[in-house]
């Protein structure tokens, strides 16, 4: 068994913002003296992560800054052996940053330092055509366009390689609030989609794209502007698939929950590395249910996502592979 | 012996920016899963703390923003006793905050996040022109005219009613090489050196407004612009005062460091708490650097602080008050 | 928006002890090397944290020692903005302490350093007159009684006061077997209850003073002594509320426990924060045991009591203010 | 009361491994610069530990290595009490150790490092007879035989000389997958089985010995190879016992879990205690069960094992003694 | 080799207080949130276990409380190898606890809990006769007699009897200004002097006893009252000893402090377990400054004291055994 | 400025062995309850890592086991850039573990785990001579040779294919008493010195191979045995190089001293690091000395480390590149 590096092309290609986390350990307001963790996160780098833990090579394409905060996001994901051939040190900003206040176990409140920062300074320019085109999936979300005028371009960018190449296009929605209003996310996102192949999105977030209310019919809705695969993710409730003409529904798998933050990135994870794997709907589904159970089973957004040899532990029926 | 909440109105009153601190707790690179440390910095916030952790009513006038960094900035100030009547929630705009990787056991690396943020939006409006009347001293630093036009305003705005009301107006030079340049800094700085009654500087800083080299002949040179006192801050060296046509040397006072940073605020704090006790210039020098002594004692810029009781502990010879 | 000190006179005035407290960390016996946690606990100073964190101005009457802990319950205290100018330093005796072994997740067993120290010595002397009679509540609890003659002095003449100035007089029984026995407990608590304008008890605790069984039939019960209001904590059955002649029901609001202590004493400050907002009794139910939700939330006493922004992360229908 | 070290002769005498035990602190993988807690661990200690802190004296018989764990667990295993003239430091071989990843909050995977090393080493001339025959309950487990051919020996050394003294012999058959296959296990305990007083086991491990599917067959299966008292060990199900012709059932005493591991230990331990107070089986099952609560209840083994005035904390009724 | 417990009578005993320590972590005021260490002090604890980890067994005299403390210090005590069977659990008072606020890296302030608590209510009845008559060392402390008047009686009570057994009486001055004045210790003291064959005492305890001011004459003159050794402890400067006309002296062993506390027990734990090595003077002296540099070495005031086989790595000339 | 992964070929290639460290976090004997950290160690990976921070692509090659700490290893020296072509995972044994406590602050004692594990079973079969044939220099040390047969094999065969190809042969001499004796190192590493082309050894190494007893003369009679440079390790005293036959000397860099491990192979990272940059030997020697002070700055034996951007934080005179 060896242990090198990827050689191989990346299968899967994402781009977007990382920036650094600063959580509060202990639950309540934060205080003179309290602890916090430090790590990093950005929804594309946890599902690039999650898919390159699951045995798929990996690449993220983003910007970070040339300071400490950029130096961990780039060994975190140089360790998790994401490919960081399409990330630039940008010389001109600092990396952004989350800080987190744990206001009770479950409940956090964020502050945001990114406007204007380097992850928000993602250009076309950056967008690695190469990469994207010898790759199976390319995969982006909602919120980088949000970001800037240069990052929506470069999303845009990004989506018109891969449809040119024949890459896969992967979308999930991510509608963030604190970025803009609906209105005009609705208006961005809806081509987006239709451009997509597989589409994630919350039930929200599916209301930013289509009229219908319930889980099912969303998710045929969505399939309905383009996608093949539209992915309904329900939380508490699991998920469901629209793929095929028929619908497919997944229970969330049970674990005792550490930090629930991460989970729809891991979902999202598992469900591509489960396509790339040459799964059927059903079992692209069981492991996406199960990453999003080891994402909240540990702190972070992502440390907790699972090697292939960990699935067992939460998912007794696991045959992946 | 009260416990109350000091009635009166407060002797000395400064104003500036005060942020938020993440400190990364073990020396070394910033790393996913390392531990942090929270508090808050800001010169003129340090300087209250000190004076009033010293018996004497401080007040500190600045903005935070409406988050969970601007409470624990206030609640701290709010718990060392200084008086917030003169402080302000911006609802606009994020609290600052600073980013310390501790490379080595005492050097650190910083990435700000200030640059438009609630400190910097001080301004005219904010300065309370009864307080500074009222009050024995003014302090500044030549940080807070670096910030933004805004408010290098409110500094000269502060100093202006603080000489017609004849408030004794104190100045520490502060120079910060990240925020403006030296040539810039002088041009500002120099014409508020000689409205000041007190000045304090280190060698480089003082290098900023006179031409000389040797330490007294810099002190008695600041004090030629206009400064009744000027005094040297010299690090491990001690410091020296010019005051009244004569120069007075004092040694640090040794102490084991755990953290160097906030020993200079800590300094000034000593100095003007004794000037408010009415001591002489070699008892004033004495307990600034018994002050500065504590500071390196623990972590965190102004956590160390001496109260009254505590003098004797790193100054045997304490016999203020 | 200002971040002052507030100015205003309290409309919130309590007395009684509070000390320091010393928790292990990790469930299970006490060990060497083991690590605990500081804070400080007082049944009457979480009252005024969290009826000041809702943003009524508070205040504290009672004594601490001239020592570390002394200092640190003074400094917490004057930090959420709880006026102090009715506290006192006594330099004759230590300030209590509390030893908590966590003995499992959620049982603990305490050692009490308190018999004879500061926070007993309160006197009626301690009892400022002016600052209550000023105020629109009184809050005292049936532990104060306990500690010393001259602490149940105090107690009687702070009623008195009220009594005399229309100030609302509230009483939480909060009957502590360690401190005396039940016949003692009801021998001095019940005259109190009957002078109460707002009682709070436990079903445990009312039967020291009524003979009812039923808890909507014990809160009538408890009215017909004399309170216009009285209301029954039921902990995870919620609470109910005896007030002009109609029983009100709240559920409990359903919230992660991290550290059941201080529920009791958050959502009476929920309560008495609610009857200041001028809310009706159904209203100031819910705002209660919204609190009590909080206070179990965070680890200490009175560390996670909402501010009034944090309110709508537990409670989405809140709508106070 | 005297707090002096027990100076009867011991109740129970035990013989096994213990070996240190380094766990991760937070779930997730291990990482650089995570924190571990450390401790020790081996069934028949835990078993120890648990009777001795219940107020039997207890003595373990085993080996440890000239090094820095051999001191823990030695210093561990005296602070509790436990006997140890009969435990040998072995300047030979090291101590064993178990590496344990939290790989989520309740699912751990462990490296074990104990082949050949000080535990395993354990002989027959380790086997102190006088302490065996003096004593009233011989303990052993279904580990110890499997670590080696000498180990196995001094199992089979011990079952002997309790045999001829009278000695009432407990047996745990705690198979261990890492360390035997389930037909050399089966050959190796069936005999034991047949010789012990006392057996315990989960149905997964009693179906090494009998053919039975259900418990209470299976327990009474257990009891027709010879034990008067055969005792099901059902988990979260709870526990049963057949004994005198009687099956009796014990539901699991309800608890916060801190720590899964270390549960059925504790569980034999109480069972042994009630057994040494002369408890019939019933209080006997209780106080397993509420030894079980306690275990984990406390991160570790053994560290959360009750001592007798902690009883009523997890269980109301106790009436022990 | 074996673990054993010490079979053998105690080479040494002891009586006194041992108490709970809570130390504040991080240097700096006590503050919420803020972290402490449990463990537990005592200048004869120290001893005892200082001279079990050298080989020697040791006994200890004393009472603890019915709580979570007492279960500390017992256990910790047993599992260093101390007899506990002249300890006692007094069902009647609480176990003294001790808080240490680290103000700077190596100042402490401290507040004692323990008037009329446990320690000090050691009486003669507590003296176990038969111990120290069989014992070859009976060292007692001048902090006992300060306690109380019964733990005085019980000092004297087993100095009577070791002196009846010709068991070596071992006295540490040990004057503590808070318990009582220089002139009632010197009372009480200099008789107490006057019956030892060993004496230590720093220069400034000397001088309770003697006229002397130099540290040769001082121990000279000690050794005049009777003891045929006198030790003076002159921290940082070493040591010397008076002893068969001669006086050697000792510098002190380089060691990098952690934790000054607990030096000059673990200093007279080196030499009484000299003495009992049979060793020389001088040969006792080296490893009484090994002892202390090993003290401060680690957190704790005992926690760091060597076993024989650690001597070599602070001292590399350590011939001992 | 690029953050992609190194796609050169590795400049520096080793082999060797990589092994979990479990260190205690406080200084003092191992006790339950206790903190430890988690990284790993091996001199060869420490040296990669220091070259790949400072800007050479570095690659190792070793075997790790397919558990916990295997999978950190790999990911931490994926972190670090390092090219791990050549590592390989090996299903047959676990990775290694080496347990430091660290008695006092700079004194630790060490259990291995080792013996016959993953790191020891390496095998000229896992020598990937490509990639050795391709770099510019391959370093190896008197670590691994020691190991296993096999593992000297295989370092035999590394030497053999870079000299083949040209390659510099850089040897570390790092004699450890605990793996073989000093007849059997000499015999084994005498040899392979006269292979190397630049030899590091510190005095008492050194004295494996030459007769000398003076530093200076120590380098010429290594360099005299064949390598064109010999590098003297001095500790404190700095460090000398023998070289075109000249000596060449360079003092210790000073830095407050965290965690003394791993040293010695940050500063023959730094040598050949700037060997690589092209530097004459002073410059080599000065980059060495500062990862040496960078090294001891932080816990852990290669955390420390610096990037080329950190150097000017030890070095005020770096100039490097």
């Amino acid at each position: 068994m060896t242990a090198g590096s990827p050689l191989d092309r990346p299968a899967l290609v994402t781009l977007g913002e990382a920036m650094g986390v600063v959580s509060g350990v202990e639950p309540g307001p934060l205080a003179v003296g309290g602890s916090a963790r430090l790590s990093f996160a950005g929804a594309e780098a946890t599902v690039a992560i999650g898919v390159s833990r699951l045995g798929h090579a990996a690449a993220w394409i983003g910007r970070v800054g040339d300071d400490a905060i950029g130096s961990m996001v780039l060994s975190g994901l140089r360790g998790e052996g994401v490919d960081l051939s399409g990330a630039r040190v940008d010389p001109e900003a600092s990396t952004g940053l989350m800080l987190r206040e744990r206001r009770t176990a479950d409940r956090a409140r964020v502050t945001y330092y990114r406007s204007g920062l380097a992850g928000s300074r993602l250009s076309p320019a950056d967008v690695d055509a190469d990469l994207i085109a010898a790759a199976r999936i390319l995969h982006v979300t909602g919120i980088t366009p949000a970001l800037s005028d240069t990052a929506l371009a470069a999303v845009r960018e990004a989506v018109r390689v891969a449809k040119a190449a024949g890459t896969t296009v992967s979308l999930d929605v991510n509608y963030r609030a604190l970025l803009w209003s609906r209105t005009a996310a609705s208006a961005v996102l809806t081509p987006m989609v239709a451009q997509a192949d597989i589409v994630f999105a919350g039930p929200e977030e599916a209301s930013l794209i289509v009229a219908e209310k319930e889980p099912g019919r969303m998710a045929r809705a969505l399939s309905a502007l383009g996608p093949a695969t539209a992915v309904l993710k329900l939380g508490d409730q699991g998920a469901l698939v629209h793929h095929a003409e028929e619908v497919l529904v997944q229970q969330a798998i049970p674990a005792t929950s550490v930090d629930p933050i991460g989970a729809g990135d891991a979902f999202v994870a598992g469900y591509l590395a489960g396509t790339l794997d040459g799964s059927d709907a059903a079992r692209c589904l069981r492991l996406a249910a199960t990453c999003g159970a080891f994402a909240v089973s540990a702190a972070g957004d992502w440390e907790g996502l699972p090697r292939r040899g960990d699935l067992p532990l939460l998912d007794a029926a696991d045959v992946s592979r």
